[in-house]
């Protein structure tokens, strides 16, 4: 097996800004990212960590990453994985990394105790679409997503 | 003002209880509840809660609840909040209860370095829809909400 996945530390705070940045641009919005090193160092790698990563290296080489967090399904009363960022660099698609990835996920996640993992995807990003129909994902497209943020926030 | 918001203490894990089925029933999945009481106690007030949850009183009475967790923006590189329940019981409704209810959230938002709210809204609850819009709130229905559970996660 040439792709070797392992739990990001501190040192791959840079690794884990390209990424984002990488991911970012992949998703149209190439200037949203004002994250910086120092700040994914001391959220993620914390004694209480805001997020968690994991890092897929293929031949040694920095190929993609997950980055999630837990969350909680109040109906069942357990806590669950919701997965922000499932990203594999373009040259390395096509070699399984994403389900690798998304495997050690679930497995982190039946290890914690969770019974699932969540996550969004972009409704014109068709491959991922696929993929995620193929393992057994459902979409519930019943809901919509909202957000609040900057001067809205504020203002209530 | 006969509203008061309060946090809720693990003395309150039955009526959280109590609105988490309420509102399973109003989203049309009032079996789908297996919570308890003794796993919201632990899972809540703990030295690391998996949510937080506030509690609106009108009149003394409970009248409706937030049920949040923080998450985590990477491309801002913050925390972020978001809103896994806001229910107010229907004898409750039209008093201003779920407004001063996300107000609060949103001061803690706000306290906490916290860049955003977000939460999902049932496509049909067009009440809501309409509140969510007043405030300011963003529609983000570019992105499609996937799942993965049960037995197709433990085959992955």
């Amino acid at each position: 097996m040439r792709t070797v996945i392992r739990r990001a530390t501190a040192a791959d705070a840079a690794q884990i800004l390209e990424f984002i940045r990488a991911l970012a641009a992949f998703e149209r919005a190439p200037d949203a990212v004002t994250a910086t090193e120092e700040g994914l160092i001391r959220d993620g790698f914390g004694p209480n960590p805001l997020y968690r990563c994991l890092i897929a290296d293929y031949d040694g080489q920095p190929a993609g990453f997950a980055f999630y967090f837990f969350n909680y399904s109040k109906w069942v009363g357990r806590p669950g994985i919701y997965v922000e960022d499932l990203f594999v660099l373009p040259q390395f698609r096509r070699l399984g990394i994403g389900r690798e990835l998304l495997r050690q996920v679930a497995a982190i996640a039946m290890e914690t105790g969770c019974q699932r993992l969540q996550w969004e995807v972009l409704d014109w990003n068709t491959p991922a679409i696929d993929f995620y129909r193929a393992i057994g994902a459902e979409f519930l497209d019943e809901w919509r997503n909202v957000r609040l943020s900057g001067e809205a926030l504020e203002r209530l």
